[in-house]
């Protein structure tokens, strides 16, 4: 089959053998793979990730054990775990210390085309859903993860650091949760996707002193966290959305005498993600860059790499 | 009056005018005044205060305005708030914007023959606790604001970072709300006495592995930091006692991923901490390290510098 590699260096394949499906997994017939800033990051080798590269996607269920999923058309969350420890147990499945993860840490990704997927991290798409729109649904899960995390009370103010995709996404679920939201990032285009949202939207360079009850960092860079220390009121939280890679500097005193709490979040639920694409409380179809065709997959991956890029698909 | 001043240099004056009381403040002699690491740092010239040092005293009211207050003995919350803002109507009196803190900024402190504070900072110490036990009030506050921040089940790992006064105080906080507590540190002596009151003990260099549900970081080091992560189960959290003043190097990907709480604590609520010291369910006495009188009061505070100390208090 043809897929998206990464071993070293970053390469379109025609002959890939197909995945595999263990019992309890589906196979799934990729139709539509999004670009995340992860599959950029693992593409530069930053992340120790060999395979088949990607994790958003949009897909038919070819073969499986659970005969109610033959043939539909579904998204998957990318945590593939255990099952039975003390983390699964409990609801924290996504902290399996045995996981692997889809596309990104020993489980083959989805641009290619077949993937495979345990049932359970199946959701069906509901029916007039585009599948350009579904392919969200992981990136706002991680956005909706925020709401399970923090409790967001309605008026208070909440500023999110980086107009990227998954700014663009968070600001949209926070300002549907009621809050305040100041949305702060560089890019005039994207920032105006915003107001067009009825989302407040500050560029960067003309941010004002805050006091929020809620910053969100999603700037991807090492300066959004000291940006956020520098905005959040006393006893306000910080949540963590940006990781970075390297090491770097910060001055934890003032998270002490203002007694702050960070939080670090990561993927979320796909049932609300899925329930706003369908009732379009989210804006997304704003959101998209481009999308190329699986031979023109190297292509793809030069566009999304671009700092103005919004989401990039490959349609197999 | 005798007073003990930091102006670059740290000073025994024999002749420092008292200090003003303001209406609704009450003036206080002071019987005992304790040093805490936060006065050392003063001391060192890191925060930029100037003035009468110290904020731990146990003293007398001689003079206000509250007359069931005249004549009792007390001790004394350290931040002075305006009592009108948002913050101070939220009960968030602590973060006061405009607050000055005795002896620490803006507010002439303890370590002096006189002090003033506001009425409403003052608790009357119970008949029959002694002195040298009172003064551990404010901060064994401190290490029950923990308890208003964070849900400790019965049952909870809790690894407490740090074997100095503030960590003793902390494991024994956390280990009567019945948390499985293991205190780490580098001191034997230390260490044992806290063996001595049935806290589990782990020497620093000897810690294994651990997927601790609370670290509490008491290390008062920036390595502190990267040892609660380490040791934090996903979910977890971590509690920064630990206020550095340099910048330092972390790596936040371990937070995102384990979507790890961290919350910045620093002042607390006096009255379990009085109620803890009356009843002895937190042990005090074993953690005096000497009592020197005014006169010695330099010395005072080279004993108080050894790392091996505890406290010590300076009797007026």
């Amino acid at each position: 089959m043809r897929a998206i590699l990464f071993d070293g260096n970053l390469k379109l394949l025609g002959d890939h053998p197909e995945p595999h499906r263990r019992s309890g997994e589906s196979l799934i017939r990729v139709k539509l793979a999004g670009i995340c800033n992860t599959d950029l990051e693992i593409a530069k080798g930053y992340m120790g990730y060999s395979g088949v590269l990607g994790h958003e996607f949009v897909g038919i269920v070819e073969e499986s054990d659970d005969t109610e999923l033959c043939n539909k058309r579904v998204v998957g969350e990318i945590n593939l775990s255990c099952g039975h420890c003390e983390f699964c147990n409990s609801g924290m499945r996504s902290h399996c210390p045995t996981r692997s993860v889809l596309g990104i840490m020993g489980h083959p990704g989805v641009m290619a085309d077949k993937c495979t997927l345990p049932d359970s991290n199946l959701h069906k798409v509901p029916e007039g859903l585009p599948d350009e729109v579904a392919i969200f649904c992981e990136p706002l899960a991680a956005a909706f993860e925020i709401l399970t995390q923090v409790s967001i009370e309605p008026g208070q103010t909440a500023v999110v650091l980086g107009d990227g995709k998954l700014g663009l996404l968070v600001a949209q679920v926070l300002k549907n949760a009621d809050a305040n939201v100041l949305l702060v990032g560089r890019s005039p285009e994207k920032l105006s996707l915003a107001d067009g949202w009825s989302v407040r939207t500050v560029p960067a360079d003309a941010l004002r002193e805050e006091a929020a009850d809620v910053v969100v960092d999603c700037t991807g860079s090492t300066e959004g966290f000291d940006t956020a220390l520098d905005l959040v009121r006393p006893r306000g939280t910080i949540v963590v959305k940006t990781t970075v890679a390297d090491r770097f500097s910060i001055n934890l005193a003032p998270l002490v005498i203002n007694e702050i709490t960070v939080v670090g979040s990561r993927c979320g639920p796909f049932e609300p993600a899925l329930k706003a694409l369908s009732d379009g409380s989210v804006r997304v179809s704003e959101m998209i860059a481009g999308i190329f065709p699986m031979e023109q997959a190297l292509e793809a991956f030069d566009s999304a790499s671009r700092p103005e890029a919004l989401k990039v698909m490959i349609r197999m």
